[in-house]
C-alpha cells in the first residue's frame, strides 16, 4: 500500500488497524486515523476504552446466544418477554433490527451465522444444539425463523423446520414478500412470486 | 437513537464511541461494534492499542507542522528533498496525495485548516505564522499553495500570495483544470473557465 510508506510509524499502524475492519477501505481508514490524531485526547482514549472494555465485559448470553455484559442476558431476563416464542436470527444486529420494529415481545435465539455448505459451515457450526436445549424445556411453543431471504437463510430454515417440528413446536418463517416503498416494476423474480405466494384478504 | 436502548452497556458504548468518528453513520457503528466483538482478541486490542500509541507518540513536525512520531518529521529530515520549495496543504491527507503523484520532492506545509470567516477562522488559527518563520531563513524560494479549489482554498491562496511575495519569495498555485477521465459535458462552469484560462500550448 502507497500510504504506508507516506505514513510511517504509528500513524500508518493506526491506519492499517482501521482497514482491517469491515467496510473501511484505505481511504477512510486513513481519514478515521487523522480524525483520531486530532481529536481530544480523552475521546481517542474513551474510544479505546471502549473496544477494551466491550472485549473484556461482552459476552454471549447462555441462552439466547446474544452478545450481552450481563448472563441471562436483558431479553431472557426480561419478565415482560413472551417466553413461549422465540425468534431465530443469525446474528446479534438481526435482534436491533426486529426490536426497532417494535412490534415483537418474544424472545432470541442468535445462530451466529448460517448453515452454508460453499463456505463448509454446517449446524455443528451454529448455536443450534443450544437451541435444542432451549427447546427440551417444553416452555417455547413456537419458533420464528427469521433468517435472511438468501439461499443459506432459506436453507437454515428448512433445517430448522426438520428438526423441530417433530418436537411439537410451531415452525413459522417471516414473510416474504415485496418490501414497503417498492417498485413493483423493479422488483426481482423470486420477490414477486413469493409476494404471490403469501397474498392476503383485504 | 433506538439503537441504544436495545443495545445497553458496554456494546452500547462501543457503538456510540464509533458513531463519533467522521463518516460512521449508526448502522456502521453497529456493524464496526460487532465486528470487534466478534474479532479474535488480539485483533480488537491491536486496534485500540494502536489508537493509543499514535495519540501518545504522534505530534506535529514544529517545522511542517505534519504529523509524526519523529521531530523534525521524515520529510523535514530527509537530505534527499529540495529545501528550497515548500508545498502548502490545507491537511496531513493532503501531503499523502501528493506524495502518491511521486512528482514532488520538495518539503510541505500544513496549516490545518483554511480561512474561513463563515466559521470564524482566521489566519491566525492556521499555522501561518510558523510558515513565515521558516520562510525567514531566506533558505526557500518557491511556496505551492496546494489548497482545495473552494472558496475557502482559493481565499486562502490569495492571502498567502499577498502575505508572502513581499519576502520575495514566488508564489504559485497548483493548476485548476480539468481533472483526468472527466467529460467535459458534465464538468462544472468555474471548472471549465479555469480550464480555458490555463490552456497551454501543444
Amino acid at each position: 500500500m502507497q500510504e504506508s510508506a507516506a505514513a510511517v510509524g504509528p500513524v500508518a499502524r493506526l491506519i492499517e488497524e482501521f482497514h482491517k475492519l469491515p467496510g473501511i477501505g484505505p481511504k477512510s481508514a486513513q481519514r478515521l486515523a487523522y480524525h483520531v490524531l486530532r481529536a481530544p485526547a480523552a475521546e481517542a482514549r474513551a474510544l479505546a476504552d471502549a473496544i477494551i472494555e466491550a472485549r473484556e465485559r461482552v459476552t454471549l448470553c447462555s441462552r439466547c446466544q446474544y452478545l450481552t455484559d450481563t448472563d441471562p442476558c436483558r431479553f431472557c431476563s426480561d419478565p415482560q418477554r413472551d417466553r413461549a416464542t422465540v425468534c431465530v436470527v443469525e446474528e446479534p444486529l438481526d435482534v436491533l433490527a426486529i426490536e426497532r420494529s417494535g412490534r415483537y415481545r418474544g424472545l432470541y435465539h442468535v445462530l451466529h451465522g448460517v448453515i452454508s455448505p460453499m463456505d463448509g459451515i454446517g449446524p455443528e457450526d451454529l448455536k443450534v444444539g443450544e437451541l435444542l436445549d432451549r427447546l427440551r424445556s417444553g416452555e417455547v411453543r413456537e419458533v420464528i425463523v427469521a433468517t435472511n431471504p438468501s439461499l443459506e437463510g432459506e436453507a437454515t430454515a428448512m433445517y430448522l423446520a426438520r428438526l423441530l417440528r417433530p418436537l411439537g413446536v410451531r415452525v413459522t418463517r417471516l414473510a416474504r414478500g415485496l418490501p414497503m416503498g417498492a417498485d413493483i416494476e423493479y422488483a426481482d423474480d423470486v420477490t414477486i412470486a413469493r409476494a404471490l405466494e403469501g397474498r392476503q384478504e383485504l
